[in-house]
């Protein structure tokens, strides 16, 4: 038995994807954890199995749902969901033809079910990911450097304190993460911090602070909560907005009850994975 | 036409292998930079291109050695050598089966021509490199933390200075470049710090700070350079040294006018890049 892989990213959130439609894969910890090693292994912040729902196991398949995104994170741990990850996974599946790229697709995740489309039905077009409703919290405050920063509380599965600001995002010390309050987010944040770049069209540049991560090049629900938090700060409550990180560009339609994430996906390469240096990984 | 690649790494120190006998792949800079990218490529410390000497051009062929490795940095620049990237080079030669595992293999390198073979005969055994002559140079000092280290400059085709210390290794803050003396190293030196392990058989343990890049895994001529000093410091001029280094353990023979470099080379993955990528990440 060959071992396929393929290596993406999604703003340079990168994953190694392993096809695996029946389920025959023994993904052990440590095999994820020597995959996304980026030395030792292939490297990447994360593995996308591809799996047939059916032949996953441990969460019941939803009727009509083929594949899911079985989504484990470079220390090996399950996750719920990756807005970046999921992108590239959707990218994966149409190039391999194994979902057709016109109209939408629905895929089961740890986080439920998630639908994405494709850009002129064009399975290299630009993908555009349902991330569900984001909920808006309290204001709050995010400090770096003994600085306090205005924010509101989004959640978009996940918790994220996104701050709209007019500092200069590039002297923002991010090495270390933002002080929040615990009272609002007992298990941790994500912190984002959003400077305006223009009003029509909303667009907007951001850096953020992953939770037990650090600083990352770009992450999606993050984007999301940027989005949100921008078009409050303008006494909207739904638009469209363009938002720039590091890794690259993202936008986000927010209305009808959900959010919309649309951006790239590349595929860099796919192989075969060595057999002896697979089962010198495991268990 | 598909472009091929491999990933592997000899302790630690990985690479992206192109396979390319007739020198037709067009690896700009820009493309190399692109590969090495550890997120929006494969990622690595630099690419090995596996050309027939006779396809090379730039340098003129020696009779009777087929194989030329091309090594390229990953800011895309040409490099003259690199000790542990000639094992994954030899690995994937032999593996591949374009050489015989048995016996001695000369290949062209921009330093000129190195001499590996295999344990054993054995494609999978461990690699012996001929790094040639090391040359012995003045005592002199190198400096970390406003301590003063006495070691010597050693040659290895490229500048070393070698410090036998019996100081705790990981205490040593590594983060700055070890101040030397400028007369000495007028082009800068790559700096071993060197923890006698045992006497007979001799082991050490080392750290490294390779010039222009910083603290790294492990470095082929510094384990070299690191060996003789050892040798040199018991009054030894020729004898044999295990290395070992955060990224693996290296053994390195010293004599007969010349010094051989014994190690480990993995082969994680092989497979093809997407054309699309390679094409926007040129020319």
């Amino acid at each position: 038995m060959t071992i396929e892989f393929a290596k993406g990213h999604g703003t340079e959130n990168d994953f190694v994807v392993l096809p695996d439609p029946h389920g025959k894969l023994d993904l052990t910890d440590a095999r994820v954890v020597a995959l996304c090693d980026r030395r030792r292994g292939l490297g990447a912040d994360g593995v996308l199995r591809v799996v047939r729902w059916e032949a996953l196991g441990d969460v019941a398949p939803e009727p009509g749902v083929e594949w899911f995104m079985d989504y484990r994170n470079a220390d090996g741990g399950v996750a719920e969901m990756c807005g970046n990850g999921v992108r590239v996974f959707a990218r994966y599946l149409a190039r391999r033809g194994w979902v057709s790229p016109q109209g939408e697709t629905a895929i089961g995740t740890r986080a439920g079910v998630r639908r994405f489309r494709f850009a002129r039905g064009d399975a290299d077009g630009e993908v555009s990911v349902d991330m569900g409703p984001a909920r808006v919290g309290a204001a709050t405050t995010a400090t770096v450097g003994g600085r306090a920063f205005e924010g509101i509380a989004v959640d978009v599965g996940n918790p994220h304190l996104a701050c709209v600001t007019t500092a200069e995002l590039d002297a923002l010390d991010l090495a270390v993460a933002p002080g929040h309050d615990v009272e609002v987010f007992p298990h941790g944040v994500n912190v984002e911090f959003v400077s305006p770049l223009s009003d029509a069209p909303a667009a907007v540049a951001m850096r953020v602070h992953e939770r037990g991560v650090g600083e990352t090049r770009a992450c999606g629900t993050g984007t999301v909560a940027a989005a949100v938090a921008v078009l409050r700060a303008s006494g909207r409550a739904e638009g469209e907005v363009a938002v720039r990180s590091p890794g690259g560009r993202l936008r986000v339609t927010v209305g009808g009850g959900t959010t919309v994430l649309h951006g790239p996906a590349v595929l860099v390469a796919h192989g075969e994975l060595d057999r002896g240096w697979w089962e010198a990984a495991g268990p």
